[in-house]
């Protein structure tokens, strides 16, 4: 992922010189903004009082809260567009399309990246507040309103910890035979925990 | 879970006064042995040199390096004990067995201390493999030999990583409406999970 920070040699938007100033500016201030009110309750007016200028400068340079949210932290990717993907296709098969997503996402360069995400969102308090609001907000809630099933909040809540928990202890803990394992079979075997948790009646 | 360190009200097992100084020496070394060389590699034999004790003095105060380790890490259970427990009863109902052991350990007094010890194992590198060493040797190890199935450990894995996950999900990241969630309904919904990753074939 490329950093948020522009070079002189790469801008070339035409912008005023004294913008590359305030970038950096920006970006420490909504790090700041979201881990002391949570990614919910920060607002971009707070973020723009923070670091000093106009909400106007902050919109023209990162566009919507999602979006300057994925700068601050510097995600190297950004899970709404791949959830959009995930939801187009056989709704039967969509296990498999998310365990397959998520293993060539962390198999990817992008995945020392989320390591590091994850790592500072268990061991630090209000970074797992912002990543779990972020996610509930900004990720999860536009699955849930897709689906359509019953108990949809629920549903992705257990997703979410096979997912965490595969990234975990594949990517992170390392523990084998997992962390070795070739990715279609982890795939194979790890998909209809997913399509159950998503799609199945819940027995109860 | 009693504090390792001995209090002098509490011993009364007549050893000589000099002792109660050694015990913080030796857990201090077992740590740092521990996430030097990791869980398989550190010996008894080390972790003594290193606290300039006699080894004997060390099997006396501890018994068997599994024991030392769990004083080392102040782990508030021997999950070697639960896991016997759990093998024991019918193997049909395991996977729920296992879910409900589960999240009655993290929602008693012990979960915090499991909480900080997953948090240092995800955000520092030495205690994620000392722990991954220590969980596949002394934890995983005798499940697989009783389980008696084909590719038992890595069954074993993926048992790990969506109980690990869930942990993440709800005590450390508390996302909801998982955090909230009761504990019987959980159980309900992911014990078939579990079932499946141990004992059901997988398709390949």
């Amino acid at each position: 992922m490329a950093a948020p920070r522009p070079t002189p040699g790469r801008r070339g938007r035409g912008r005023p010189a004294g913008d590359s100033d305030t970038r950096p500016a920006i970006l420490a201030a909504a790090r700041n903004c979201f881990a002391e009110r949570g990614y919910d309750r920060a607002t971009i007016r707070d973020i723009a009082a923070t670091a000093g200028v106009d909400p106007a400068l902050l919109h023209h340079h990162f566009g919507t809260k999602h979006e300057l949210f994925l700068a601050a932290m510097r995600l190297p990717i950004d899970p709404t567009d791949i959830v959009r993907g995930l939801l187009a296709g056989d709704p039967d098969r969509l296990g498999e399309r998310i365990v397959d997503t998520f293993l060539t996402v962390w198999d990817s360069p992008a995945g020392a990246a989320l390591a590091g995400m994850v790592r500072s969102a268990v061991s630090h308090e209000p970074s797992s507040r912002m990543l779990s609001e972020f996610m509930a907000t900004s990720v999860l809630a536009p699955v849930v309103k897709q689906l359509g099933v019953r108990d949809a909040k629920m549903r992705v809540s257990y997703v979410a910890s096979q997912l965490f928990g595969l990234a975990l202890v594949r990517y992170i803990l390392r523990l084998e035979p997992l962390a070795s394992a070739k990715r279609d079979r982890v795939v194979t075997d790890v998909a209809p925990s997913i399509q159950r948790y998503l799609t199945e009646p819940f027995t109860r």
